[in-house]
């Protein structure tokens, strides 16, 4: 077991973990290139909603390196606008690099803009220790809980948004096991949960995504926590496919659904899920694997990257500021 | 296209083809030992509770191939028995066999075992048949079906049990569209379902088992219907993993949720789910991919083959005698 890191910058140069060879293959990738790490979120290598947003941040930062300039900081932001549609950290990070900008005008220099993004990140970090500890009342006896795609170190800043609920709750002897859903079709459950819950010695399982009901009426699930992309005004969520079915699940048998998220996850300037965009990705996403076809050669898939959780399924929403109750209200 | 078969009898061999392989490569095998057909069944080469009924009733005849001796049919039984634990099918045409053997005493012969195997795998075309009619009166318009795991032909003797009923409708012009869930971990749906609604013409998308909550959310689901591998008295009928969450998430969006299986699928013996043993697989069926290991070297993995649907969740099960409504009381 060795240490690990997702974005660390370090003399001028943005460094990331390849997402996509995790498990298999622990390597970082160096770049001072916005386009580059255009490309890092467009191909996956950077996933995770605050993790983009950051990596956005940085990207907007380098695209000044050699020198101020309007014109390519332009490119730099919609080169990075472009990447992913549903995550709303991105257009957050994004517009927070651009006001900075602005405010400063003639001013602006490439190391302003850098501590900016610094600036992101480090709040980043305590954001998510904020979220463990705002969870901990979530655990109301030692659980057994389920999770759903990958909220650990790999998606944020710092240790994580659900993940980081599900840690802090089990140092505080809070949490008993861990199920992990394998998240198909690009398996982040079991390519970077279980890694991370194993750097953390959490014990758990990962199961297939449609195991999770079966576990439910068993009653070996206290409750679930995941992540979330974006979430309206009125706490709808979107998040990962698959986590509608999941607290739809947890409604029928009564368990508790929670959300952590930080703050910027929430997108106030609209009232409902319905105005989530819903990406919708490669069909060979799923009917593909390991670059070898699974499905005949003429088959169609329906491959959206993202649901929307009603808010009425949700238990509460943690953010770095407070355990959010329902009814929701952000405004 | 070209046509296909699952099982067939000829020139004192059992051909059939063998389901791992598919889609990628259609391959058929033949045999005349025993050992071979419970080694199929075991690799899932054949599967699907009817199909391997009727592929271990040949396997008890050939075992009688050359020479009836009760010592050799004892130990074909006991090596067919012990392949799959849950489908209730393989048990009943196993028994069956071993009846019409007892009956005959003295007057025994291969002839009259093979001609047995072949009167279960003859009455079983001829269910699918009866299904696929008694089946029609679930499309009370023109329908928008979920289906999970494989129920076509490559799972029974003839023309498949859910899938004969989707089959049936579509070709009454009252399925419009069919959503097939691939199937984790054993991708029976991207492999095995896709590539004979292909080989029908029938419409349809393949998507991740969690879609299937969203896709209900999005009202594009009138109703499910899956096969099933042993039906309780009460009705609790034992599928796939993953068709227990398919159906509570029905229950949770007031979609009807049908199951359609011949009647040896029935477990009189038994008077609820809770008696139903589940096959636990090996863990490596969901930690690696096509031989590749995707999660971590420690990671561990529940892995159940089944789960139990409770008849409150089921609208109506379709056998080859008739629609039977709730409440369910097989005796």
């Amino acid at each position: 077991m060795t240490a690990y890191f997702n974005l660390q910058f370090e003399n001028g140069l943005l460094h990331f973990i390849n997402q996509v060879k995790l498990p298999g293959c622990v390597e970082y990738v160096q770049t001072d290139s916005f386009d580059r790490i255009a490309e890092a979120i467009e191909r996956l290598e950077i996933r995770g909603a605050p993790a983009i947003g950051i990596a956005a941040a940085y990207g907007i930062a380098l695209s000044q390196k050699n020198g101020i300039s309007g014109e390519r900081f332009a490119a730099a932001f919609g080169r990075l606008a472009r990447t992913r549609p549903t995550a709303v950290n991105l257009f957050w990070a994004l517009q927070r690099m651009r006001n900075f900008y602005n405010d400063h005008s003639a001013g602006i220099t490439f190391e302003l803009l850098l501590a900016e993004a610094v600036a992101i990140h480090t709040e980043d970090i305590h954001h998510c220790e904020a979220m463990g500890i705002n969870g901990l009342p979530i655990f109301t006896k030692v659980s057994n809980v389920i999770t759903h795609c990958n909220t650990g170190k790999l998606a944020v800043g710092g240790e994580g948004t659900a993940f980081n609920v599900i840690r802090t709750g089990w140092l505080n002897k809070m949490v008993a096991h861990v199920y992990a859903d394998e998240t198909r079709p690009l398996l982040q459950g079991a390519r970077l949960t279980a890694f991370e819950l194993s750097m953390n010695n959490i014990p758990y399982s990962l199961i297939s995504d449609s195991t999770a009901g079966f576990l439910m009426k068993q009653g070996k699930v206290d409750l679930a926590i995941t992540g979330a992309d974006r979430i309206a005004g009125n706490g709808d969520s979107a998040n990962k496919i698959g986590t509608y079915g999941l607290a739809a699940l947890c409604k029928f048998h009564n368990i508790p659904f929670y959300i952590a998220a930080p703050s910027s996850t929430i997108d106030r300037s609209i009232a409902s899920g319905d105005e989530i965009p819903i990406e919708i990705r490669s069909e060979d996403e799923l009917l593909c694997l390991n670059s070898q076809r699974i499905a005949p050669e003429n088959a169609r898939a329906y491959t959206p990257a993202f649901d929307v959780v009603p808010a009425g399924l949700i238990s509460g929403i943690i953010t770095e500021e407070k355990l959010h109750l329902p009814p929701y209200n952000f405004v």
